[in-house]
């Protein structure tokens, strides 16, 4: 694969996002020369995170992309978290998801990061996946998606979206996978050795019985 | 299983720490109520990860724990990162592990982190494993460990020891079981959607040739 392209990726932040949503398709994406990442909140600077006592550093503020200090990134991930149970009608989070959504080239979100972009509005028509313990509150905030229960990721057009935390993991090496070729997914699973789902469409936490076994 | 327990962990920073071996781990402690983390590093504030741009925050400094200043923890996580380069001959980072790995119940370290406790002479006469994409290079760094090329991870009286990067997750998993007890480690798995391996001899990444399919 050719890796002239540079692609800029941009990681929303927010109180409450869940770390490893972050974390575990940045340590993916991040073994690509290619991608080049930065953090974006509506306040620039220390984000606390849900668990783990856990402060990542935003570079920018949602008004530094808005405001054309920063160019729209080529790449979008938003993360979940207990915190977005207060940014689903946070409106600065949603017109900086309104305002850059349309534009980027690739729209991610993981677990109940999906209820951001189904409460912006980007989603509508489009089918989607979330985080399967807490489904039922995701859904709530858009009727226009097309909700899939059974998904490990799900992708619609330039959306992809992802069930429950690791779940981002095996959307991310299939994205790197698509978007870059499969040598860039083979080095990020080998650099972090991870045997990632490659079936979208199997997921064993769709049943609300099923525990993993550990 | 009791909750009376407080229980806290310490993360170890140092510039070129990677993100994943430090969020993947800390996400699943991260579940359990009784267990309290902090990061710690030379110098406490924000500290840039390996790989994807990350900075996560330090409370504190190693001094502020050496001082007495901030209490000894009980656990305690290293992680690996191409930083570890630097760190096997830094004697603050040394002289850290020296001080705090004798007072603590629990030694964890995922990756390359493993060469940072080798250098440090804490693991003279124990078993123990790490990345196997640099298992040459971090075995140069004791003749006095056991060097275990195949597993998952490898514990060792209080010493737990892992593989690359999702290893870690792996390894935290287990140590959530066997010391708070199945139902944390279920709920750990359970919340991150997480399928974690559970036989720590299973390791397919100690075939060199291997590629993991994506």
């Amino acid at each position: 694969m050719s890796s002239d392209r540079q692609i800029t990726l941009a990681v929303v932040l927010f109180p409450g996002f869940e770390p490893l949503d972050v974390i575990g398709p940045i340590e993916i994406f991040g073994m690509a020369p290619e991608i080049n990442i930065y953090y974006v909140a509506e306040v620039a600077g220390s984000v606390k995170g849900a668990v783990g006592n856990v402060q990542l550093h935003a570079q920018f503020s949602f008004q530094d992309v808005v405001s054309g200090a920063v160019p729209v990134p080529a790449w979008l991930l938003v993360p979940g978290g207990f915190g977005t149970r207060t940014e689903v009608t946070n409106n600065q989070m949603l017109n900086f998801l309104r305002h850059v959504g349309p534009q980027v080239e690739l729209c991610m979100s993981v677990c109940t990061g999906t209820s951001l972009l189904a409460a912006s509005g980007l989603l509508d028509g489009r089918k989607a996946t979330t985080n399967k313990r807490v489904f039922e509150w995701v859904i709530t905030n858009s009727s226009n998606v097309e909700w899939i229960r059974a998904a490990r990721w799900v992708q619609d057009g330039k959306f992809v979206t992802s069930s429950g935390v690791t779940a981002g993991m095996d959307m991310a090496v299939r994205v790197l996978k698509d978007m870059l070729g499969t040598e860039r997914a083979e080095q990020a699973a080998l650099h972090t050795e991870y045997l990632p789902s490659t079936d979208s469409t199997l997921d064993p936490f769709a049943d609300p019985a099923f525990v993993p076994p550990v």
